[in-house]
């Protein structure tokens, strides 16, 4: 048996999100189908996340147990060939040792979030960014931020369905960078709360359009209270960018 | 009667181009509808340049007369409201004198062509970006790239359909730029023949992968002969950027 480890590349859009449901399309599911294909063997896929329905990946990390003896070159490119035409790429794929987990031996992830500031309907990135109206004052938002950042209690930004023990998380970065009509929000953390990101992206839209101030966005945090959430970002501009890991035999190439 | 300049953004994965055909959607015929939507007025849209099937546009401009009294703004967001779902956006939208035309009083054009250049199948950009397997130089084919540059007979990079007068063109920018697995490359001038990007992008691909010199490059310009031509790439990675004009007053915003 060996373990393989795997960064994968994939469009959220057609996806009920990472994790297999009874109904509709998931990414693990795609990928464990492919595993099959290629194996015979049926295994779980394990990730560093579990993204939402609709919310992407750049880089997201993923194991699998396989017993069929292949090269990890050759594994990839095979997964790749009958996983056409979703929209799912391997871009890696090496082999750990099999006491390395995708989601347990993860000590950081990183997101990053997309907004297009512009007035114009979507034509190429429908469903890739969120499109927002309302002129952003981008820097603005990246000094509300900060407030966020550090170790806090974050339950006013954790989803009703979030099954993480603790609402306490330290947040190592929350970036917000403007880029002509583009922002992008880069948010980094050992872990995050379940809707963690897009209702902090939320807030800072909010912030952004005038209607909070970094005052406002403090008192949010300090409420420890879903209620005292002022908007909920949509899954579109979500992307999971990268996890890390301790041990060089565990980086990525991307 | 007022005539409108529209700067135009579309995903031309869809269309069969931007000109109107007898068989099949194109960007024209989806505006020209719009209009006729919005003002009950069948017009006639004149593009700067009428990109091919499957070539995408970022701010390509366009004018139409329309009797109606509008305002500018107004016919903006209305025509983007009735094009929905097509994937084409008005980003501006201003009031031009009657002798300004999108085409003829055109005095610059540019493009960008984009290359994946990564083994991995695409997930986000199928159709938007040419993946290349092959490693790409992208400094040889840069420095290549300047061969192009200036005054030639671009007899060589011309489509057998192409309608131009003379295969003499003046190149004014030919630059390609490595970003990660990314490679843009940037050509303008004042007009281009047809498939002469698309064909200068081939050719320099076959630098990239070693295939070629720039000697080889050189001379294929110089043979001015079709079947001296190394590679045409697909429509997929072109974009068409942006159409200057003289005066102030056509600016686009964008």
């Amino acid at each position: 048996m060996t373990r393989f480890a795997f960064t994968v590349e994939y469009d959220g859009r057609p996806f009920m999100g990472w994790q297999r449901q009874a109904h509709g399309a998931s990414v693990q599911q795609t990928v464990e189908d492919a595993i099959h294909q290629v194996t015979g063997e049926r295994v779980a896929v394990h990730a560093a996340g579990r993204t939402d329905a609709g919310v992407h990946g750049l880089g997201m990390r993923a194991h699998a147990d396989v017993e069929k003896p292949i090269a990890p070159f050759r594994l990839m490119e095979a997964l790749n060939a009958v996983m056409r035409p979703a929209p799912v790429a391997i871009l890696d794929c090496v082999e750990v040792p099999g006491d390395w987990h995708a989601r347990f031996s993860c000590i950081g992830r990183s997101y990053v979030y997309r907004i297009a500031n512009r007035r114009a309907p979507l034509t190429f990135e429908e469903g890739l960014v969120w499109r927002v109206i309302q002129p952003l004052d981008a820097q603005a938002m990246h000094a509300a931020a900060q407030v966020l950042v550090g170790r806090h209690d974050f339950t006013t930004f954790r989803s009703a369905h979030c099954q993480s023990d603790s609402p306490v998380k330290t947040l190592d970065r929350l970036d917000v960078e403007r880029d002509g009509d583009r922002i992008a929000i880069y948010a980094a953390a050992r872990s995050f709360l379940h809707h963690q990101v897009r209702s902090m992206v939320g807030c800072l839209a909010m912030v952004g359009m005038g209607r909070w101030s970094a005052d406002d966005l403090r008192a949010a945090l300090e409420a420890r209270d879903r209620a005292a959430l002022g908007l909920n970002a949509p899954p579109d501009g979500l992307y999971f960018v990268r996890a890390a890991y301790a041990g060089a035999e565990t980086a990525t190439r991307t």
